[in-house]
């Protein structure tokens, strides 16, 4: 039996990771749950059952084989040493290890193998970056992509569980005319637009903007890849969507583009209609449309993505490394 | 003294250009307002007065200087050679005869010299069109602009008085559990983002993202120029967003991108935060922000601009195109 445990269990990816256990009829007995000392005997439904979640001390991690890791950065690197001490394999959902050349960067549809050759640590990408390559991964595949133009509208679960709630109350705050006292968020959201997520590098990029070229580079194994990317965050609950234009090495034919997206893994070519953020919601599946040609290169094609920020952004991407490597185990 | 009519005066656009008409002064004697039969003998609110809408029939227009329009564009070009007829100019915001090379297409800012050479018609741009070129105008002027990548943010002000309601509408269906029904847009688009905006061409770009391009040349007075635009809904009440990322002929220092659009009247220049389209709602500056070096291109720049969709996107442009044309008479 393979044994996992959650590392932060409590919150909206820590959440989505369990379902996804249970999704794949993992006995209760092979999950372990841990969380911050407040949330500690706090129990979470299993099925029928529940789980409880357990402090963490020195040798909580024995036994397992698989740690999913949904914690902040800081919590992730103080864990980090005494997870890999025990020989589980971390699977780490924050960006504390994503850079880091040891630790491979998987997306499992994509550099999946690259999954097979970790020192313990297995970093989940950005979820922006993850929905993207998702789509652009077969286009890459067809002819290496040079450069990359994205425009991001993320939804509020990106600020997890404290983000969704913050969309709800200000909505009701706006409809009951109560001042709206923006806190998660450097705006208020409901009703619109920020473009700023994460913190402000000097170059006039956000960290999270910064993602998409960094960790897209190590996922389509592309060191060249150039990316100007713009993240919003917008009213929306919990699907991510881009706006993407991309120059290719070789000038492709738009038929063949639409054919390898429709025949990738995890990818769900969208034709006779627009996919939106709320239709892609609580589902693994990245869905792809608004396939054309750019206008301004020979070799561009732009290109209009959606996909779950919780399950595909995150948590499910998490569990399919784990599946992934039993496979090829 | 200037006399003003108003076509389609019980739209949000024409309700919007009579309070323009208010803050300017307008005596309630040297207005006019026009709506379709249904609207006749309504009254509308101006100042502590009021305003009847009056049928359109032959000679309605006699004795005004212009007529401001805000009907579609099957109205549009009926009415269009009735107005000329009057020898009253006609500033039409529908998209009717934006692109007919005797009909000027004006954002007074930028090419209001245009306007004096009219001939009876004048064009009011696209509301996404305006905001975004208000924010590379300057660049433009610094060195010329060769290609454009848009993605924009948009208000569902721009489906009018009934895209405004369905916002509504739909938020508090969601908030009663009750089912949405998808009427004036495409989708649900509480808490969604919609991908399409206008019908599709056979190039795969909607009419909407073609007028980026199409109304761009004309106002920048540059044909060669080159945009991929893609336009998305949002939940956003009134103020369209663009995510912007350009390349211009000469590399240009990001000072003087700066100081060139602080000094452009019409826009603000945001430095301090990022712009959002609910403080630039109900006003008429676009604001501009998040000016950075593109990371693709060595004479690229990315930016952000947020304007109001129904005054400096519609509304206000048309008034201020008949304001220039009194300054300049």
């Amino acid at each position: 039996m393979t044994r996992v445990g959650i590392l932060g269990a409590t919150g909206a990816v820590g959440r989505q990771m369990l379902e996804c256990l249970e999704e794949r009829h993992y006995a209760k007995e092979d999950i372990r749950l841990f969380a911050s000392e407040r949330s500690v005997g706090k129990t979470i439904p299993y099925g029928n059952d529940e789980l409880v979640c357990e402090k963490i001390e020195d040798g909580c991690f024995d036994g397992l084989d698989f740690v999913l890791g949904a914690v902040s950065n800081a919590l992730s690197k103080e864990y980090a040493p005494m997870i890999k001490k025990t020989g589980a394999v971390y699977i780490d959902n924050s960006s504390a290890f994503r850079l880091e050349e040891d630790v491979p960067l998987v997306v499992p549809e994509i550099n999946g193998e690259d999954a097979l050759h970790h020192k313990g640590i297995i970093a989940n990408p950005n979820c922006s970056t993850i929905i993207a390559m998702m789509a652009l991964a077969p286009i890459h595949a067809l002819s290496p992509i040079q450069t990359i133009v994205a425009s991001t509208y993320q939804a509020v679960s990106g600020a997890g569980i404290a983000g969704i709630a913050t969309l709800s109350e200000e909505v009701e705050a706006v409809r009951s005319s109560k001042p709206v006292n923006p806190s998660v968020f450097p705006a208020q959201i409901a009703y619109n637009c920020i473009a700023s997520i994460g913190s402000m590098n000097e170059n006039g990029y956000t960290t999270e903007e910064m993602k998409m070229q960094n960790e897209g580079r190590r996922i389509l194994h592309n060191d060249d890849l150039l990316v100007s990317c713009t993240c919003v965050r917008v009213p929306v609950f919990r699907s991510h969507s881009i706006s993407l234009s991309v120059v290719t090495k070789d000038k492709l034919d738009l038929q063949d583009v639409r054919n390898a997206i429709s025949g990738f893994a995890g990818d769900v070519l969208v034709e006779d209609h627009v996919p939106t953020p709320l239709e892609t919601s609580n589902q693994d599946d990245v869905y792809v449309g608004r396939i054309r040609k750019d206008l301004i290169h020979e070799n561009g094609i732009s290109l209009w993505c959606c996909g779950d920020q919780i399950r595909k952004g995150a948590a499910s991407n998490a569990v399919e490394i784990m599946d992934y490597m039993l496979r090829h185990a």
